[in-house]
């Protein structure tokens, strides 16, 4: 065994990246290709089944542990954020540096373009390739085409809006819902509010998403990424205009919810827990100091 | 980064509130909102739905689901209670002091109250206004007008009773399922009986709820606080008189249940295990003492 | 509060328990109750409410979750067996003294007796009584009777065969079973191959007893005492004598289930565990020995 | 009890196996059994019900569950892989002996033919023996008689393509699903990042086998055993000639998969916390080899 180690070792020599931000990033791709990856499968099964494989629990279940797998593969290394709406408020919040937040989005945007890519290339195989376009209508339509022909297929990889629901309607619930979402995730990693087992944490966050249960929209990276991959991949620029440029509202509106959730979060649970252990640490720092004092009077006597 | 940090150290300067009673308060309002909204959110999917999206099952999960998030957002501040229910018992057992029950009741009531509130809005936009309230019938009807016109809507926030069901039954059906419900919690928190690792008390609880499943009436102020919402949001005060003042039940029969299954719990499995460890304490201290007079009487010679 | 405190204190004294077999017993008789409380509501939901509440997948989830609050209730004092058939092996690996096979025998079919007498009680109000009793068939038919009239409601409390399944298949089905069962369940609590964290255990018997689906039958203290309670309740004899002696069935098969799956187990794994496990001590021993031979020998010099 | 604990020591000493690899290999044995039993019911159970008893759902929670309760069964023995293509990535990476493979693989598919066996007997009582055979179409079919005929019976136990799912089509979508399966798998035992305490591996694994869902396909053990089994009890050589000789398919694919995903797991994640672990390493050492030399010279001083 000796040789099959030495070769390991070389292997490893000669991959490692010593660059701390560019393995964080890597890890960040990888952990959301596998997010899109499992996601995205679930409900492409549904959808192309036409409801037989799977249903509503299915996807709910399929999205929160696809949340726990990414968080699990990615989160020694760059914490499994997964979504550039978690990196932000850890920004804010001067947890994390202001430079890894443009690095992480596009990295995980970029893991959900080749997570939706795999999957793509998956189901479009002989008997199914047709099941992704043949629902496309004859351009003689009016300018609704796209939600009529394209929406069930192109919903499989980024969120459109259901039907009678405004853009200001679902600007309001993508900004609720990830309020929500970011108020429980802030709970659960919060140094000084910390109720979960570390090893738990990657569970504890799945099983919010699954609660949530709409969180596809709440990621923008994830929405993203599939959204640009789809528009390469033959549904053409219509994933971008279509309900007069819905695609804006799954990339801004969680921003916003985060800001909010942040918010009510810090000043009802956060700024407590953190002055009261700051306050309990300068006191015992006070306390070692006088006792630092007491202890050099006495030698110095 | 530094700038930063010292704008969030003034933040929780600012915010930071030192009344522990007042803390523990905001975070019983700020879990039980959380709680209302995921399992209020859950029912309101379902009923506006029509029932394609979720079922019974999913609504059991969103209970308890939402139970846990509630009490991870909460638990570290104030134990996560949640509930006038949970915080009864623990005063009853002198494990927290009376002046707590009034002011959790308030501001879990509170928290149910804005929790509604929200999801009364998210779902009020254009296309579903209607829907919460489209099937408010003609009052030339009969007095059982409540019942079957607004019964599925108002149902979404508070508890009404199924058919054929008399107030007697009902209460005696709140009752015995919160007596069971206490017992496991007693049991999950009992200082002298704890099976459970610290870290998971939150999903041990969530997990209690959900196999209850009809937790949402064994909840005073989850029951309380949305049926006030409803009144003032438009169904008026018929949500109080309908069903001869059915809404006595979910606030009253529960508090009875819990002392049913805290007798029943503390005779069968609770004053045995205290007793233990209140005597091997005191043989602990009994055998210190003597070490102690050993000790002395030693050095004295 | 010290008012309270004096009175909870005196409370205590009185009502303890020191008879170390009682206390335990009596565990057992609550964990079984609420095991019995919680799985058999279920059933009598989805049989009641014609299938609209519940389904199959609710009833493992509730049978699973059942056995993990009985648990949790009962483990710290009497190891939460809940189950004759897992208190057998264990006395019969000496793990137990076979003192407490009879009295947990008699304990956990009483908290079974029990628990159906209060889910009998909460369903069989003004509106469901009719419901339990209603589908008695006129005397006036053949000796199928049972079967058809009886089964669906005498279900919720014990088992009764399914059609088309002979007492011999019957019988092999669930030794079967109770073997599958009794080998994961003695992996888990095996002192030298025990790869579950303690506060674990609980769950981990829960999603055992979920895999399994058919757990009522494999627990002859969960169908005895509830068949017995169907018998004085109304079912009468009918419920020992339908289908030649059925009952006979999930009381012995089980027993005999254990025993083949606890050889199994220990041939192929548990023996191994254990001898290696012995070894190590013996070595250690030896080693400590040897280490005292040459400490005393130096003294000695 | 002294009589019964001196008969336990001996049956100890008696069948106690001191070999590690064939204790191993009989742990692979039954932990594969017990995989193959619970998920191969379950689907037994789906098939010849018609649907009623399980779902979908149910299923992939069954196969999640089996693994979970395999692995806890011989986890702490063999390492739980119950599935070659987990001892084949390891061997690869080192991380154990190459001699194991081939033993593993022969007890893992014993397992899985034992296990097969078993589920086969149980539901081959009088009155499904039938429901086993009687779509045994007569031999005038033409060449696709398997398919129409037998496939869903032989579909319980081993893996056959659905329609229109060519050989280069299935081969591409086992290999994909099980590159995806081994990321994760590594991700949760890699010994350089490892987030998961270590009583939860075998949760995490199940969780992950129920995500992907399709599992019975990417278990070559898992595939065989049964096959062979299944061309033994009655239906033939045709199981392995049947989708021109489909049978390789998804004993070859996982093998390229696991590769796959092995490679892009090790350069994007496992590689770079290796060597960081090892730099570690290699650092630490060198400081105390520093301050050996400090102190060696402080002496000779």
């Amino acid at each position: 065994m000796g040789k099959q180690k030495a070769l390991m070792d070389k292997l490893v020599r000669t991959f490692q990246i010593r660059h701390m931000l560019l393995r964080q990033a890597l890890a960040e791709c990888l952990g959301t290709l596998i997010l899109m990856m499992f996601s995205c499968g679930e409900v492409a099964q549904l959808v192309l089944s036409g409801g037989s494989h799977g249903m509503f629990l299915t996807i709910n279940f399929a999205f929160g542990f696809a949340a726990t797998l990414g968080i699990l593969v990615s989160g020694q290394v760059s914490g499994g954020h997964l979504n550039p709406t978690v990196t932000f408020p850890l920004c804010i919040l001067g947890r994390e540096p202001w430079r890894k937040f443009p690095v992480f989005f596009l990295f995980q945007t970029l893991g959900a373009f080749l997570g939706s890519g795999i999957i793509f290339g998956m189901y479009s195989g002989e008997g199914n390739l047709e099941m992704f376009y043949d629902d496309k209508c004859p351009n003689n339509n009016n300018n609704n085409s796209f939600s009529s022909c394209h929406n069930a297929t192109a919903g499989i990889f980024a969120t459109y809006p259901s039907k009678h629901l405004t853009l200001v309607n679902g600007f309001f619930d993508q900004m609720i819902g990830m309020a929500a979402l970011i108020m429980c995730i802030l709970a659960i990693v919060d140094p000084y509010n910390n109720p979960i087992h570390r090893g738990l944490e990657a569970f504890t966050v799945g099983f919010v998403v699954l609660v949530i249960g709409l969180s596809m929209g709440f990621n923008p990276a994830r929405d993203l990424g599939p959204r640009i991959f789809t528009a390469l991949a033959g549904w053409g620029s219509e994933v971008f205009t279509a309900y007069s440029y819905w695609f804006f509202v799954p990339i801004f509106a969680p921003f916003i919810g985060v800001v909010v959730g942040m918010t009510v979060y810090q000043l009802m649970v956060g700024y407590h827990v953190e002055g009261e252990a700051r306050e309990n640490r300068e006191e015992e720092e006070k306390e070692e100091q006088e006792e630092m004092l007491k202890m050099s009077s006495l030698y110095q006597k």
